[in-house]
């Protein structure tokens, strides 16, 4: 009998790679599986688990021949294509870093992130490097590249500096290079659009990765049998985590490098595709592209994502096109998704109802001093989980705040009512506090965009001697409308309380955007802020 | 830019509890999601998943209010009850070492077990620690100990030495104490019936359980809608796996303490459970058993392990009870379960047709040299995937046996076919060498069982001058029978080739057996072992 602490376990021999949890197993492992079903489809190219395990192993093996070595970051300047399947796999089966880039950034975006994350290797598709900004960008960075060759991109194999993928791959083993992986090491960095600072470059391990795959196929019930889109960026985390769900589950891909909605209504009745991950906006142009009705589409889940769907719009989608709608929300930071809505509440619950945790996630509210709230009390939705982030590169004291308390704390206002489901309401910082009470912007530039001559509408708190922040707003008229501040105004009395009036209407002939289309409204906050200074009503 | 090994990354805070993976984490989580579901139905007694998490939190409290820390061992004599589910879970919230005994053991044998695992509370049922040998071994253990009072066992709480479960929550806190688990320390030591040793304690860390409980959620794509049996003890491995995967998809678990299919039918029916797990002799004795046709039974999937399926009974099975039946194979050392048979191939392949590997599991054959064979070679089945054990406890030696080469070595001979799927032919141990050839025991074995007189067939190989190992027959006649040597020998040559027929054939009145069922070989290995010594022909 003993009662003592023993930390030291007689027999352990440790996990070693016997037992790892490694990004590149899921390939390995569905290859072995099937190898020879459908993992990618994209035009008229098919490519099987065999050949995109075999392709991964090799480009593997030829970023270990350049010398790389565990840790060192792998840049990707790529848009979706079939070659970059095997690039990210390549990359982690080496024990390398991804460090995808938004491949919609300007280059010098671009070159802030490779520079901050210190790569030691490119991998940039034909049709971006092409781009005169992008060449001269890469050219000073000097660092070696790899070029895929995306398909019709029209530009000849050898035609721009560095090696071609086809090249990279033709000369190495096809066997997985043996490689020590530990499953808390960093596997990616993705950095974030910063819509008040630099990007933050999110790290996570293999585990991270692998949990939130896992996560998201006990959830979709995803099989060899499914057929899912990959039309999202896969240099985004949504996208990224969707394919490797798929990749897990020996799931087809149908590939698209843009949005097309005839392409893909075409793609998807092809290909038997019965999953589609998207956003509000691609559903609504499916649903009412005129081939749609034209061609046999069968699915049986639709994901969407980044943005609430419109009841008129859900209502027409899960009538028309799928039973079974949900919107699935996380961050970055945590690795997506977090948080689903119920298919079966689609119909019930619209907007920015979140619904409840993945598997492997816990979601609380939580107070400015750590609390966790009852249900029904507005406060930081955070989470907790294996598919939280190792931290932001070079960034500890962003790190720390960002794991408060033992959570990871979202910046995002929500609450849990009292079926249990999440709701969210704002961004932290964009909550405006207004005599006294809490008011999201995004409550009231929801009743904003109501207005029938409001093409786009923003709210801020601006500093205010007696309501603490005003309720300021900004529109974008619609082309070919005037509207005055008092039908604006007028507006707004017939859905909003005194303390969630605006104090102040603006109208812009554009908002200030940041390239990936978020609006920034730090700078209209820092520009107008000094309005109120001397007001006093 | 930089190409060199940087192990230390910057923004770097550990995943401490915010992403750690724990097994206690998957009740906590569901409880969250829908606490007013049924998790568990034992007769008349239906507990939610607020209640179960309740209680485990309380029973958590309990231990460490005993004085256990992080690394103590908790051995349990249980058999199925609805107490013993909370008892596993807060043994495991506590941070503490589940010790599981099979409770059909000996009071020695369990006595070995809890010696050797040094346990500092014993969890025991009122049923089984009202057995006078369990009694005065336990008398003379000496541990602190908690009795579960086992519906309908007719013993007063209070009449036997330990505190009741029900006092020990009573008064304990309903949250969930605050411990640091590390994902890859010490959960759980199993112990295997050793057929030829003293058990051996298989150690599993809490990532091994949770990715398979994972897994097998991918696998059977099973979710809150479903229903799922817990007949099998969950003492064992395979049970304990299948509850666990029941949590995390927050299914109902129909729980009895022993195999009544009258009473099996009768919840399956009043639960609409979907899902069954167990032995072919319980699909049997459901599929024979007079009320099934009565009863309304819907059973989507039906898992089955620890032995094949006869080919009559799989047929009709399919065709009168459940369309998707599968074959669960593993081991306590690699949790499981390892490897799957294909629903679609039910009907296709019978006997050891194994299938293949689960999503998080690495399959291969291996020879005594740790090389991977090519398909259609008889090798050593081996594994890889994080369900691998830490190690045999307090065995050293047999934990680095056990992982040699970098994989995880099952004892079992096999091959995996042209399709891909994994057969099993022997234990390696029992594979006879006969004249230089490969002649599975299994296989001479099932050729025996065909004769109409025998009721059980045991065949060893023994050392012999000319054929190296002689295939030696063990027969226990059927009741009222008397074969003769001639009469066995005629049949085994319409389907044996001349190395494969048995040398001797020996009749016995009894197999010699262990408590669990299984036939001790090296017995009648050890008792014969001389007996061809002489022989030349």
């Amino acid at each position: 009998m003993t009662t003592s602490t023993q930390r030291v376990i007689e027999g352990v021999a440790g996990p070693g790679s016997i037992g790892r949890v490694a990004i590149g197993d899921i390939l390995r492992r569905t290859a072995q599986r099937h190898p020879d079903r459908a993992a990618i489809v994209e035009g008229d190219r098919c490519t099987t688990y065999a050949m995109l395990d075999d392709a991964a192993n090799r480009y593997a093996n030829f970023l270990l021949a350049q010398g790389l070595t565990t840790g060192d970051k792998v840049g990707c300047i790529c848009a979706n294509s079939t070659d970059f399947m095997p690039v990210i796999f390549g990359i982690h089966k080496a024990g390398l870093v991804w460090v995808p880039a938004n491949a919609m950034l300007a280059a010098e975006d671009i070159d802030y992130i490779l520079h901050h994350a210190g790569v030691g290797h490119v991998v940039v598709d034909d049709v971006l490097a092409a781009q005169p900004a992008m060449a001269a960008m890469l050219a000073a960075l000097g660092v070696p590249m790899t070029v895929i060759s995306v398909s019709g991109s029209g530009i000849a194999a050898g035609a721009l500096p560095g090696t071609g993928f086809a090249d990279a791959i033709a000369s190495q083993p096809a066997t997985e290079p043996v490689v020590e992986i530990d499953e808390r090491e960093l596997a990616l960095i993705m950095y974030t659009s910063g819509t008040t600072s630099r990007p933050k470059g999110v790290m996570h391990c293999h585990l991270s990765v692998v949990m939130a795959a896992m996560s998201n196929a006990i959830e979709w019930r995803i099989g060899r049998e499914d057929g899912v889109t990959a039309v999202l960026p896969m240099f985004h985390c949504a996208q990224h985590s969707v394919m490797l769900t798929g990749v897990l589950a020996g799931a087809k891909m149908l590939l698209m490098r843009g949005f097309d909605p005839a392409a893909l209504i075409e793609g998807m009745a092809a290909e038997k595709i019965n999953i589609m991950v998207g956003l509000p906006l691609m559903y609504r142009a499916v649903l009412d592209h005129p081939s749609r009705k034209q061609r046999d589409i069968n699915l049986r889940m639709c994901v969407y994502a980044m943005a609430p769907m419109p009841e008129p719009l859900m209502t027409r989608l899960v009538n028309e096109l799928c039973p079974d709608f949900r919107l699935s929300s996380g961050q970055t930071e945590m690795y997506p998704s977090t948080v689903m809505s119920r298919p079966d509440r689609a119909l019930a619950r619209f907007g920015n109802y979140w619904g409840e945790s993945n598997v492997v996630n816990d979601t609380a509210i939580m107070d400015d001093d750590g609390n966790i709230l009852p249900r029904g009390t507005i406060g930081e939705i955070v989470h907790r989980g294996p598919n939280v982030m190792l931290g932001y590169y070079k960034q500890p004291e962003a790190t720390t705040a960002a794991r408060l308390h033992g959570w990871h704390h979202t910046g995002d206002l929500g609450l849990i009512d009292h079926h249990g489901e999440l709701l969210f309401l704002d961004r932290k910082k964009d909550m405006i506090k207004s005599g006294g009470e809490n008011v999201p912007s995004i409550k009231i530039e929801e009743v904003l965009l109501g207005h029938p001559d409001v093409q786009n509408a923003v709210v801020v708190g601006l500093p205010h001697a007696r309501w603490g922040e005003a309720v300021t707003a900004f529109l974008v008229p619609k082309p070919d409308t005037d509207p005055t501040e008092d039908s604006i105004l007028e507006h707004c009395r017939k859905h909003l309380g005194g303390f969630e009036m605006p104090k102040l209407v603006i109208f812009l002939e554009e908002m200030p955007m940041t390239v990936t289309g978020k609006i920034r409204k730090t700078e209209l906050r820092t520009k107008f802020a000094d309005h109120f200074e001397t007001a006093t009503t």
